[in-house]
């Protein structure tokens, strides 16, 4: 990838790079792999991963009793219970087995609309085998299940045969990214700050990078004008751009578009020819008042554009939401207003992969049409659902007014998503300090803040940042009992921090 | 892609090219993506899923009753019965939820050994979360679990942390092309006929396929002689030869090398430096008298050659074997003889997908560690084992005697892998007759087969073959009391075909 200055992808080190060629008993051809950077999964959690180790074999060795995982949004690993229905349907239709389901046993163990889903699925599986590969889009039913949901969600139709189903968000991203780019004169546009899976996919699929920044002093707010000037600058310099990437709820900014904002997006879109990337995974993770998602389809929909008028792409996820089943590898991307043609080819690039994995397209069919009024799971799983977004919306809450307690510490508001993205106004001497060892000053920061507290948060600059700005990303996941101990640890170190370094 | 002549990849369509081009709201960029090709689930497997639905909604309009399926290794699309242990364990461990796991009805429904499986399992992943993404290169308990059983059946030690486990085999040999191949310079050596993954991948990474002929007349054999013909060829013509792909049991061809071979194909990498991609998918699967799998990496070891003399990277799968559970999409790579550094960038790339799913990586950990004697499931896996594996013997012999059979088809047996690859010795005026519909011959005798007895088979063209040799390859996976009815449908045809084209 070339061309995102703000960020640290692009800088190989030249030295790694001889080391790889040099050592190796064969040589590998590294080169994009080397340049892509994908931070939440980065240094600082690798870190993280030893000290755990550490923790088991020195117990009393480390400043703190555990590491807490705040870099990814992986409710499940912080103790977040899943949705009974779901997992109940989910398991149940796996067991694949008549001689198993039929039994009084199992309606004793599980809950009867759950069996009764199982069975339908089952069913409408191509000889009942969930152990086989399926459509290379994915099974039939699942995609038509899905589409029926997008459609009671926005009002306007949807095809089963625009769905894609995939192990996860990230892989549908990649395939598009494969079909979008060719050379590094093929470029997207990406929000910066932006989840890092897009500059990692830009990169190894060798493409450019065409950053457009996010207002942090207007809550994060996208704005047209930005990216006009962002695609003419690109434009000048040779780059064909041939889509725009928007994250809405936003990641790692929280925020959530309005839909006179999504319009105007929408008109860019469609004046400058320019496919739109729609990441819809925390499309369930709303908490600010007057706060609503809609999906960028019935946004273009309700202006009257069709699918002749505009080219869009909506990514969704079984990892996010109140559901968090982000082991089980389930997503989606709807695509629309795209030519058969290049459908074809979509779908030859989910063949090579023959299929994703059944139980996440199963559970992908399952969140989409949850329990309705008069089922059996219905009332538990309302109450389970409205708990978690409750206690979601509680600690993004608490999360960011901790935050903004801080010294040279300033949060917008998570309005959606799981994060939370607080500025941090470093003095010049940890800037100094961070530069005497080499680190970017918020991976200094992050990492002190791991080795003091057992805290793990992603450094901005995996994101990408207005240059000379700093950040971290946080994750609002930490069990709520929990917060208010993390948020004593964090105030403590950040004081101990900026009493070392304060100018 | 380039090079590969035999194939029909690489002949991208400029028509075709620029319709996309020119249709689309957007433009793409589908230069790679165009080119490559994935016979298995190409254009005649489309056309089966036409006539399928034809079937639904016609039901007489076609002179067959049913597809059968015979492109593609999907045992449990063609009514395999999933393995009962590893079914049990890996659905119990979903269940993930310790009020359900404790009950009664659970001891009533499932194997005493399978819960304990389950929980053995549960209790170590982190915070027994079978929902949360894991480590990116597969939970800890699975990768050493996976490690004991290869160190079992070599006799060398195995390491969890050269495991990756991936969404199916197919997922690592992606990330292994990618880390490979930065442009048309890199080359991957190929056995022709191949498995059209390989040459998929290497397309949609930009590389080249450097081709290497088996021995149809010597049993498919591999011939060290003609590796270091290709190799030289393709360094003449600038390309850098990276890595050979080995497919042991081969797919298409059914072959199980001998340890001799072996040692010269090894011995010829150590010599050329290059990674051996070892594609050992089909290990359990074994049907000739006196063969016996042999992992590369074992021989290797025998040699005395270790970690520092050769790199190899071992592909399996969950999807092949007796247990043939594709649609969980579970396999790994196991890295060998690899430098540090680059491990670390195989990471990286692990990192960008996060993680494979659980419920795959569960069941990978099972199928490497069936129950043992004086388990309570282990009599009936015995029995369900050897009763598949005994049936596919004996449907593989059935099916290649029902080919040879034909007039101007010779069979090699299938002494291992899930296919038979005949040739087709086609008449002039049938080669004529698919000239003048612009058809490869195969094509055209595999497209005859389909519109006439609903049989689906994938033509030769699709592996790559002898240029002026034709052949189809076909799954021996449609049940055993159907082998006999499948072997008269084939039979009749031929006939048909061959009376209306006979010289």
């Amino acid at each position: 990838m070339t061309w995102l200055s703000p960020l640290t992808i692009g800088n190989v080190n030249p030295k790694v790079k001889s080391i790889v060629d040099a050592c190796s008993l064969i040589e590998f051809s590294l080169v994009q792999v080397m340049k892509c950077e994908y931070a939440v999964r980065g240094e600082i959690v690798m870190r993280a991963q030893l000290l755990e180790q550490e923790l088991i074999t020195k117990p009393s060795s480390l400043p703190f009793e555990e590491i807490i995982y705040c870099n990814i949004g992986n409710p499940q690993s912080l103790g977040q219970v899943p949705i009974t229905f779901f997992r109940e349907a989910s398991v149940v239709a796996l067991c694949d087995n008549p001689s198993l389901l039929d039994k009084a046993e199992t309606h004793a163990l599980f809950s009867a609309d759950a069996i009764a889903r199982a069975w339908k699925i089952i069913d409408k599986i191509p000889g009942k085998a969930t152990g086989a590969y399926s459509h290379s889009q994915g099974l039939q039913y699942c995609r038509e299940e899905i589409a029926a949901a997008i459609a009671r969600r926005d009002g306007y139709p949807a095809k089963a045969e625009d769905l894609y189903l995939t192990d996860g968000a990230s892989v549908a991203v990649h395939m598009m990214m494969q079909l979008l780019i060719s050379s590094e004169k093929d470029g997207i546009m990406c929000p910066i700050p932006q989840y890092p899976l897009y500059s990692a996919s830009m990169t190894l699929h060798g493409g450019s990078l065409v950053p457009y920044y996010l207002n942090e002093s207007a809550g994060w707010g996208l704005e047209v004008q930005e990216l006009q000037q962002q695609i003419q600058k690109a434009r000048g310099s040779g780059i064909n751009v041939r889509a725009l990437v928007v994250i809405n709820p936003g990641n790692p900014t929280g925020q959530v578009l309005s839909e006179e904002n999504q319009k105007k997006i929408i008109q860019f879109c469609k004046d400058e020819r320019l496919l739109l990337l729609a990441d819809e995974v925390y499309q369930e993770n709303i908490y600010a008042e007057g706060k609503k998602f809609q999906s960028f389809k019935k946004v273009a929909r309700s202006m009257g554009l069709g699918e002749n008028d505009l080219s869009i792409v909506s990514f969704h996820s079984v990892s996010k939401g109140y559901y968090g089943e982000c082991g089980r590898r389930g997503g989606y991307m709807e695509v629309t207003g795209v030519d058969k043609d290049v459908k074809e080819q979509i779908y030859k690039i989910a063949s090579v992969n023959l299929c994703s994995n059944i139980s996440g397209q199963i559970l992908m069919s399952l969140v989409s049409n949850p329990p309705k009024a008069g089922d059996e799971s219905y009332e538990d799983y309302v109450r389970e659902r409205d708990g978690i977004l409750a206690s979601l919306a509680r600690r993004a809450k608490l999360l960011a007014e901790g935050f903004n307690k801080l010294e040279g510490v300033s949060c917008n508001q998570a309005e959606g998503a799981m994060y939370l993205f607080p500025r941090l106004h470093l003095p010049e001497r940890a800037l100094k300090a961070a530069a005497a060892v080499s680190m970017a000053a918020d991976t200094f920061y992050a990492r002190r803040l791991l080795d003091a507290t057992g805290i793990v948060v992603v450094p901005g600059s995996g994101f990408g940042q207005v240059p000379g700005t700093w950040h971290i990303r946080c994750t609002i996941l930490p069990a709520e009992e929990k917060m208010p101990a993390l948020i004593t640890r964090l105030t403590s170190f950040h004081q101990r921090f900026m009493d070392e370094f304060r100018d």
